[in-house]
């Protein structure tokens, strides 16, 4: 099981980076449609971490760290779930997002950062260790719902 | 960027494995929208690829290993995506799922597996080298609704 997952994140770390979406023949309404999936799978894979680190659910080393994996993933969907020309219709995203697309970016590449150091966490497999480190990356979410999302 | 990846690759595979969802307290209705989400997701994805492949958009080896590593990451959603009690509500997930554990757990396994090959294959970059391996990935998400979704 490890070998290929180091297999694939190898391919992963070796291709695009943080290139910005590619899919820019995309509908508007299906670049929001995927924006909405992408948050509600954040929202889910967040949720045991948080619960752990507030204590309302045991600790358990494994899976925090499956769930903090999960969440790292993530991160690499935000590029095109972000496209540009998804600023119109059902969505709450500000225009701040593509107007500043260089702060966006910021915010992205330091949710990408942290949800790594969330993970290297993890594999110290006791609750001290992580509480910081997942601070961090919820700090991410609400910061990034805070400038970027209408209420 | 590798390194990161790398680590966070790590942690995955040293931790859980496809051990069932342990968010049983979930609600089905949650459930459900979660499942929803991660096969948006895995739509997404999958469209750059099948382009690709199918010679409607230029084989970039970069992305296509990019979009190959996301596919590969939602693998580790289903477990949670098709938990226990979800079976109720609005959706088109057959009681077979359930009903046959067994079964749709060698399913999902099958899926994560080729997506591990097409993975590898990405790193050769080139086009005839992915050809197969995302046959086989898109074989899988065909035969799984067709078994296991209703019409």
């Amino acid at each position: 099981m490890m070998k290929r997952f180091l297999v694939a994140l190898a391919v992963i770390a070796g291709s695009a980076g943080f290139a910005g979406s590619v899919q820019a023949q995309q509908k508007p309404e299906d670049v929001i449609k995927y924006r909405k999936a992408v948050m509600t799978v954040q929202s889910w894979n967040m949720r045991p971490l948080a619960l752990m680190v507030k204590g309302q659910q045991p600790y358990d080393a494994a899976l925090f760290a499956w769930y903090a994996g999960v969440i790292q993933s993530t991160s690499f969907m935000l590029p095109d779930a972000f496209a540009p020309g998804s600023d119109k219709g059902d969505t709450r995203a500000r225009p701040e997002i593509w107007k500043d697309a260089g702060k966006f970016k910021e915010t992205m590449d330091r949710f990408n950062a942290d949800t790594l150091k969330l993970v290297a966490a993890a594999r110290a497999g006791n609750l001290e260790a992580v509480k910081g480190p997942f601070g961090a990356v919820a700090k991410n979410c609400g910061g990034c719902h805070k400038q970027f999302r209408a209420d």
